[in-house]
């Protein structure tokens, strides 16, 4: 099937938002998704962005049962790292379940190591949940490293009243 | 101990520079620094930096056996999730053993906190290393969870030829 992976644009941010939604859907986790397409728009269409994101999208006759031609989505971001310096980080890869087998994850993935590599970024991080096994025999076959295992890296969060307390301690400092 | 935490300044680059290697002397990993206070100084100090810094600084009478005053650092930088928004990401904070016990790495935690409020991120993020309990119950102790335990998130890495075979495969979409 053709396709076209391309920058999104601030209106295609409704089509991202509603596949955001359909990913958090497969994670089992619907009810976590809190921002809508106005917060996209703000924050990743903003001098300074928050993100950057790529789409996937196919031509008017392939579109889905329900007419939609934004078929998925990779949304990623820039972080840094003190030992060897600039990297990128793939937040969601996603594409929808109609249109999986004809290379659009794998076309997503790739466009975004090669925009790291523009940028001289020597790594391409993301997480993944350990139930998710395709997704993880999928990177693991394009030779990722899995670093929970490997090194044993946890993933750690502040958020709600943990990180307003800390920030609140900030101001006795 | 008096200590003050301040914004990096492109001249504190070779002292962070130096607190990078012996925190990655401590986390048991120093052939793995690749880069100097040169890369520090160009990714952190240009037009959309690709992280920011916060040092710790001691008074002259206070400073180390070695004569430094600089004695810890917080280094992050800006993040997103598609469900809740913006969030920062905590890299690396790190105070001299010596300094240790005075409150400098918890004041340092506590500010990068409030500058992730003023941006209104709703997630504070850092990773740490299984073996590390001291590092891992002091961010318990303040309210941290552990995804990797109670949501099962792997941290999964391209770099080196994998991270290049991705994007020369760009070339041919």
């Amino acid at each position: 099937m053709h396709f076209k992976i391309r920058p999104a644009k601030k209106e295609d941010c409704k089509e991202i938002s509603r596949l955001i939604m359909e990913l958090a859907v497969y994670e089992k986790m619907p009810d976590q998704v809190k921002i809508a397409h106005e917060e996209l728009e703000r924050d990743g269409f903003c001098e300074n962005p928050f993100f950057q994101c790529l789409v996937a999208e196919v031509p008017e006759e392939h579109k889905s049962k329900e007419g939609f031609t934004v078929v998925g989505y990779a949304l990623y971001f820039y972080t840094y790292s003190t030992w060897k310096g600039r990297s990128i980080f793939l937040e969601d890869l996603y594409v929808m379940p109609e249109f999986r087998g004809n290379g659009i994850g794998k076309g997503l993935l790739c466009k975004v190591a090669e925009v790291g590599k523009k940028k001289e970024c020597v790594r391409l991080q993301l997480s993944v949940l350990d139930w998710n096994t395709p997704s993880r025999d999928f990177y693991a076959a394009k030779g990722a490293q899995d670093l929970t295992v490997s090194e044993g890296w946890h993933a750690i969060r502040f958020d709600g009243q943990s990180l307003d307390n800390l920030a609140n301690e900030a101001a006795k400092i």
